[in-house]
């Protein structure tokens, strides 16, 4: 995975541990893509002064994740979500082909639809 | 849920956050169901002092999931994938009554192995 992205998905898991100013930070860093420079004009510190600060909550999180690995699960379940969507489109084809159940055909929908609310969670 | 369930899970998800010595607290309390007084005497402190670092360990606990809601995330989960394995026995029994698609059971199938493998995780 992209580092960014990475970073990104561990401050959207465990985002709320740091402070508000940290968070604060790698927001401005990585969700609304500003320069070191920009951040540190906005807040009146210097550029390496918001480096070392974004740098200390990058190691918060990552190690946050080595001692947690809650995105870990959570990307697996995600990837295991994907495989069931697969047997629900199977089944809705086979389905069709060999005679089209209604109750099989609503019932794949609606497998499909837990796992899209599943997915987004 | 039951309070003692709830410090179990919670321990089970945010443990790795706690000291060593919180952890063990907890599980000699929590997992082994040792009395206070038991631990007290295993580790060489007053009850009173086992007492007040369970109870701090306990509230460090509550404040990452407030914070963080992880666990909340994972038991919606398993309820969405307890929703998915119904609609999958549905479709394997409408299945049978309609007319037996082999790949239709081999597909149900499939999907009750990995909402299985997901629960678990």
């Amino acid at each position: 995975m992209a580092k960014d992205l990475q970073i990104a998905l561990l401050l959207d898991f465990y985002g709320e541990m740091l402070t508000e100013k940290q968070r604060t930070f790698l927001e401005y860093y990585y969700d609304d893509d500003l320069s070191l420079a920009e951040i540190a004009e906005n807040e009146g510190i210097t550029r390496q002064g918001v480096r070392d600060a974004i740098k200390r909550a990058e190691g918060q999180l990552l190690d946050m994740e080595n001692r947690l690995g809650l995105v870990k699960r959570f990307e697996d379940m995600k990837t295991g979500l994907n495989s069931i969507n697969d047997c629900a489109v199977k089944i809705s084809e086979e389905n069709m082909r060999v005679g089209l159940s209604r109750e099989i055909s609503d019932l794949t929908v609606k497998i499909r639809m837990l796992v899209k609310e599943l997915s987004e969670d």
